[in-house]
């Protein structure tokens, strides 16, 4: 049996159950602050010895230099050799399905002249170097390389690298093999703050990047924490999270296994279903319980399950879209009849999976869109990663002797009325007299 | 006489001399941060009561309800009438180019379909509600209400709600007028970290936003930078900096004073020339100790440009590009005869001046191109602030059975590897036996 919430939005204290149920905070707390703090100053200070200290010490390792720290160029070809075909194959289909989205999100410059001359625009450019974080241990998800990595290469990023931690000298292959299939330039054997101090600051061997993804425990994302600003993060992820809306017409099996697939990731996921048709929640509990033993993560799932997940009686789907709205979750499963209909309805939500072939799952993978996405309600304000968290625009103004004269005028006049008069002086050079 | 540094890429020490003067690192101190986490708890718990004892005593102000800390709707409308007519003029001139230039700026939704039926894309939707903090006091600029509230309207954000702190109950007409022009939707006469605490978990009175935009003091910025996650934020900019190159041949008097328009800033700012004529240098720091005495703000200049500031002479101008490339300036000026040749060396910078007309003033208040702007190198990876900053995306995947059946078989095959079995069996259902 599997202790899953029940809710009713016909509760009275249903927004603030909800509430309750949504709440988290990753905290870090301030010894985690403080360790991250040291090494990171540490590297700063000391570069590669300090790399070579840290990495030796907490993975267990005997290296010399930084030179035993990096992986030779073709140590990556040799790992995609070593794989079975069939997990290659997969590899391969899903990191095409990848780079084919992406090359859809591509910004491209633009600009328009005005009647006086004058060019506004904006130029789009790739990031010149960008750092990928990557798990090392049983975290070590193929996956996520091909999601990090395949969207700053279509985003023309010159350098892509790659920083893993090998703990006792373990490494991968499957890792490796994501890896050179995405087009990884260089990678280094570092894991922990210590690698983002490396790539945030730069050291004798590991160059300082422009930004720095991929996902990682405490510590890393208190140190993409702490160097945001001497280079740019990705969203730090909070537990991920799925809400099914079903309208009561699809397999329970199904939904039951869709909420476990979230659920399997660790004790924090959270999983919710929302339906109108009360016997179909019950079905669906019926399916839990009996499809929970068969899992190979079965107390994971019963921990998540059980402390942060819910099955939510609802008046319709009309009010389903409304309670999607407010979640603003990481994945939205629209598994009912017209999921097209009901999507226009949502406002906020990572990514849609409509109708009910579409689970997460395949998303999760090989469909095309990232995995990469926002948690913890801040769909709300933010979106997947993609192709355009590489580029970066500046805007482009080339003014005509006319237009910079008619514009002179009115800057001058905006510039007396903030009190700046080198800003207004500036302008009125170039007012034709 | 202006101390102002002289460089030259010939010295042997270029680089490091070149970092030691770009080195900046805004830091809260441990008081700062103590004080606004008692702040953003207190208003957290007490809410709008919280709000009115803060105001009362940062702003000595006499409030006994939230009620007197609202403008009424009029409000607005009455200050674009009382302003005088130039200056009204001037503020919808320079609304209008911003709006125009923003309207290139939307993001559209995109999706394309595959042989099978299935359908990918993404959906790009406004925030619903998003906060607008605008400094009172001296530092209140109209010009920086049009360049942050514009954007989001054109957006499409539903509600735009401004806080700007009105110190003993003074109010700023151009930027009340400013907020008129721009389509603000609510006021109120908050500032400080409380401010910034009630948009970003609501109170019985001001609604909870999804994103906080706007400048703000070194209490503001450190509060924002504490609720990021609960909500989205701008980036906390670093003082405010211009790079001119110039090739010799613009009026020295135009480059000093275009140098001048970001020192009067503040003392932080940062204003620096490279160019390949030595002659031209000596001629604009004769410009520079020629025009000082005439500007308001002397003395800021002074301090900025000695502590800050520096003429750097270079080999030729493809060093400049790349000197720039390194700096990746937020304000980039080509005082050149062929500004679009030199500007296609240029990957990094915040908005580009292009020719001797275009000074940085114009695009300041009404070239159209926003004025917020990454500093302190960041434009090495973000962007102006644009409509695509109120503006987030949800992927969409709907597959059809066969799709499903398809790409089933591959997650499942990749889910194996990860040793996650319930994403294997969730994409193994949708797979036709």
């Amino acid at each position: 049996m599997v202790e899953i919430k029940q809710l009713s939005t016909r509760d009275a204290d249903f927004w603030s159950q909800l509430d309750a149920l949504l709440a988290w905070e990753g905290v870090s707390d301030d010894q985690v602050n403080q360790t991250v703090r040291d090494i990171l100053g540490d590297v700063r200070r000391r570069g590669d010895a300090a790399l070579v200290d840290y990495t030796n010490r907490f993975d267990r390792m005997q290296a010399t230099g930084m030179a035993e720290l990096e992986l030779a160029p073709d140590a990556l070809q040799a790992a995609l050799a070593r794989i079975p075909a069939g997990r290659r194959a997969a590899l391969e289909m899903a990191a095409g399905r990848i780079r084919a989205y992406a090359e859809h999100q591509k910004l491209e410059s633009w600009s328009y002249t005005e009647a006086d001359g004058t060019v506004l625009g904006q130029k789009v450019t790739p990031m010149d170097r960008v750092g990928l974080y990557v798990p090392g241990g049983k975290a070590a998800y193929p996956s996520s390389v091909l999601m990090n990595a395949i969207p700053a290469k279509v985003a023309g990023v010159r350098e892509l690298i790659m920083v893993v931690p090998t703990p006792d000298g373990e490494s991968n292959d499957l890792v490796l093999a994501a890896a050179a299939i995405a087009g990884v330039d260089r990678v280094f054997t570092l894991g922990g703050a210590q690698a983002v101090a490396a790539l945030a600051y730069g050291t004798e061997t590991v160059p300082q990047v422009d930004k720095i993804v991929g996902p990682g425990n405490i510590y890393v994302a208190t140190a993409k924490g702490m160097v945001f600003g001497a280079v740019g993060i990705d969203m730090i992820a909070g537990p991920s999270e799925i809400l099914v809306i079903c309208d009561g017409q699809t397999d329970p099996d199904w939904i039951a296994m869709d909420l476990f697939s979230q659920a399997e990731h660790d004790e924090d996921a959270q999983a919710i279903l929302l339906s109108p048709d009360a016997d179909f929640l019950a079905r669906v509990r019926q399916s839990i319980d009996k499809l929970l033993p068969e899992m190979g993560r079965a107390e994971i799932i019963r921990t998540s399950l059980g402390g942060r997940g819910a099955l939510i009686q609802v008046a319709d789907l009309d009010e389903a879209a409304r309670v999607a709205d407010y979640i603003a979750p990481e994945h939205l499963e629209l598994s009912v009849a017209d999921p097209q209909a009901l999507s226009g309805q949502i406002h906020h939500a990572g990514a849609i999976f409509m109708g009910r072939y579409t689970a997460e799952a395949l998303g999760d993978y090989c469909a095309g869109p990232n995995h990469v996405l926002p948690t913890s309600r801040t769909a709300r304000f933010s979106s997947p990663l993609g192709v355009y968290d590489f580029q970066k625009r500046s805007s482009i103004i080339h003014c005509s002797a006319e237009g910079a004269s008619a514009l002179g005028r009115t800057a001058a006049e905006l510039a007396g009325g903030e009190g700046l008069s080198a800003h207004a002086r500036s302008a009125e050079y170039r007012v034709k007299k």
